[in-house]
């Protein structure tokens, strides 16, 4: 039998025609897109597997997946191979490189990243639609970084976990949640932890959202964490302003 | 006869689904967006006057235009009536004001800008995708910001008007050309002027990218100027990396 190459794909994707990062029977991912992709050129049915599955609308800059393919090839032309069979698709494979065949894209990460990006201006959104949230009401994102800073650290983050999570315990540690404002009218959320719950970081948004808008003052935050249930914090930030940044191994 | 009053929209849009601000007999325009949109909500056909006319696929973020209406509004209300017209035509009236009666978005002028996003990588574009130029050769930022250079102060342009300009004379003055690089594969080209010839930007942009991959040295940029020879400088680059920036009066 024919040795396989295990291979490491750093993967931008625009998630909005997708319904996310898995393959769904009805509805177009970016699975399916990549996988008919690396076919397109080996003729092999290859099986990515992810760091962090996506939901429908979410974006990537710095997505990791790996797959197993017994074709040879340089990193260039895999990258160009791949890409070429991607035109038109919102999905771009920034880098690939040969890994060992003990790599794995998923158990391997030591963290993930997210930034989540919100446009705090009346005007409606052009460029930047269904790629950043759309808040008219003004935002105190220094209030926001106030209430954020609850939220760093070991905690049961059961207020902030999304129905249908699939993680066997609500205990998550945070490293880093920063709120930091650009350009006047952009306020961008930055996460990093080892590992998230299902909508963890949108629903931390929502309720920083409610920070923001001042409905509730920065120790509210606190005080949602605590009751360690989902109904007392904010609603589920919407999709559009979140990128998948990066993983670490 | 009912008095009309003057007003100034500052104007954000994605170029990419139009042939440009003015408008045309079968193609849609930015200009015929907007007067439709202001007729939507007050039954009165203005004419909008534009501080600077940008081609296909052209986009702006602070786009300046001026127009004439009957209907009493406050600024607010205004702002909010045009863009409640202009549901997903990737256009947006970021300000609305009044002004008097004598201003003029085009003449009254003193300054325009404009930058020119291009990104610099192999992997092809996502988000950016008609939104920045993609040039997959590495470029030399920094030989391109000195070959900018040449190109600041008053001279004689004819090297880089376009073929249709309608500008008496070819003599302008360029106050800022700066070329500067972010996130590392991104480079932003700053162009700030009383006015600019046709086509002006994309064919100094076209002349600098030449620069950026080597083809020539930065001197080359004042050669190309002293030739007042369209011939002797640069390809036009794509529209799809111009914004105009603002204006100032």
């Amino acid at each position: 039998m024919q040795r396989m190459q295990r291979w490491k794909l750093t993967i931008e994707y625009d998630g909005r025609p997708y319904c996310g990062w898995q393959r769904q029977a009805n509805s177009p991912s970016v699975q399916q897109r990549l996988e008919e992709a690396i076919f397109g050129f080996s003729d092999e049915e290859v099986r990515l597997h992810v760091a962090g599955r996506t939901d429908t609308g979410v974006h990537a800059l710095g997505q990791v997946a790996h797959f197993d393919i017994k074709r040879e090839m340089t990193a260039y032309r895999m990258r160009a191979a791949i890409n070429a069979f991607l035109h038109d698709t919102g999905i771009s494979i920034i880098e690939a490189e040969p890994v060992p065949q003990d790599f794995h894209a998923r158990f391997h990460a030591k963290y993930r990243s997210y930034r989540y990006h919100i446009i705090n201006r009346k005007a409606p959104l052009t460029f930047k639609k269904g790629l950043a949230l759309h808040v008219p009401q003004p935002l105190d994102a220094i209030a926001m970084q106030k209430g954020a800073k609850h939220l760093i650290g070991h905690h049961d983050f059961s207020s902030f976990r999304g129905a249908g999570c699939q993680a066997k315990s609500p205990l998550k540690s945070i490293d880093i949640l920063e709120v930091s404002q650009k350009d006047d009218d952009e306020i961008i959320i930055y996460a990093k932890a080892p590992s998230f719950l299902y909508h963890q970081i949108r629903n931390i948004v929502g309720t920083l959202i409610y920070v923001g808008i001042d409905k509730y003052p920065p120790e509210w935050v606190k005080t949602a964490l605590e009751a360690k249930n989902r109904c007392d914090a904010g609603p589920t930030a919407p999709p559009d302003g979140l990128y998948f940044v990066d993983v670490g191994y």
